[in-house]
């Protein structure tokens, strides 16, 4: 029995992997987030939809779990990479139970990759990928990785910056890697990456500090050498003589 | 004038999303490393070549450049993705002077993601991505991101773990590692990722620490909670009640 976790990408099927739509069309049953099923609506035709609300991720991957045991051939789907804040580590997780289940992970475009490509080339050199959501992890945690990340100089990617709940983390955030890095640090945002209004922003990590963002945005912070190059947020990679 | 920077994902055309082979048919002329251009060769018929050896980076970028100021409609493609250790901020660097050319960034699936998935799902939480070469980055730089990654409790993937002359640069990684985790976390290793040959293997960090890697293979290192489920390299993310 088989079941398989598909990383969408960003966007809807034109980011999708060839990979990712043959694996989709061999399947019957899908169960994901409502927001990335439409992003796909064109690929689920006559398919059976698992389909529940954005903290519901347990009740959704059981029940993707249960239509597989049932006989069903069933995709999980999750927007970006599926491994990357996505569904895989949990499927492996409610399917513990169950070896004759077998899991087929089938990456895709994550956001630090695919909203970075929107801003230039932010994470050419060695990068962290930080989610600032504390709904499954210890805010006291966030802060120690940040910590981490500001003394080994690396690039950031942020996911999940801000939700309606949460209004300060990325102003926390961002005061903290200021302990270290300049204010002028280049940086930039990406909204509904991949898809229908889409923008970026190009800021410093000053004006990031006291800037909205919401839960659609994938924030992206400079090293000691970020710059910007013709309008694009870029780290060389430290080729010599260019 | 319109230059393409293509992530091609870890091996063939399978691997590619639409946008890329879209992209791609629209180019009279492409650049990129023989290996690269060889994975995809089905998809390049009556197209221009440029290529260079693994180290001609510049030189590379720079034909590709010229070329699409003579009119050729030119991409320029990188495994994996087209930032993270690929060839966008290059371009953006050689480009700079030439304000007529357009340059397009495609993402594609880098190996943090693609090795991820063969694996299990040892990224599904903050992580830390470095590559050990120190052709283009100083061994001090990277000896200071890792004890940073170690301090901050990040999962890691490491890209170029080793080459020819930089055989001893793994073991100095996980002697770093090793200050702070406990040799039995669990790791993986991926070699040719998505590609004919694919092999990987699970170890602990102390058995890692031991073992000999190509420049082919990409490593990942587990956190305090990664742990092997059903024989995956799994890092949960903290969903409660499962």
């Amino acid at each position: 029995m088989k079941l398989y976790v598909i990383g969408i990408g960003p966007g809807g099927e034109n980011e999708m992997t060839l990979r990712a739509v043959r694996a989709l069309e061999q399947c019957d049953c899908v169960a994901g987030y409502g927001l990335y099923l439409d992003l796909i609506d064109g690929l689920l035709d006559g398919k059976e939809r698992i389909q529940t609300g954005m903290t519901r991720e347990v009740d959704r991957c059981t029940a993707a779990r249960d239509a597989a045991r049932a006989g069903h051939t069933v995709a999980v789907i999750s927007s970006g990479d599926a491994g990357v804040y996505g569904m895989a580590g949990l499927m492996f997780e409610v399917c513990q139970e169950y070896p004759e289940l077998e899991i087929e992970v089938i990456p895709g475009i994550t956001a630090a990759c695919s909203g970075g490509a929107v801003l230039g080339a932010p994470l050419t050199n060695d990068f962290c990928v930080v989610s600032l959501s504390n709904l499954l992890t210890p805010w006291e945690t966030i802060e120690k990785r940040l910590h981490a990340a500001a003394q080994g100089d690396f690039c950031l990617c942020l996911y999940n910056p801000a939700s309606k709940k949460r209004t300060d983390h990325l102003q926390k955030a961002c005061d903290i890697l200021l302990t270290v890095r300049d204010p002028k640090t280049p940086c930039g945002l990406v909204r509904n990456i991949g898809r229908e209004g889409e923008t970026y922003q190009l800021l410093t990590l000053g004006e990031l500090r006291d800037t909205s963002v919401d839960m659609l945005t994938t924030v992206f912070i400079g090293n000691s050498v970020t710059e910007i190059i013709s309008g694009r947020l870029v780290t060389p990679r430290g080729y010599r003589g260019v």
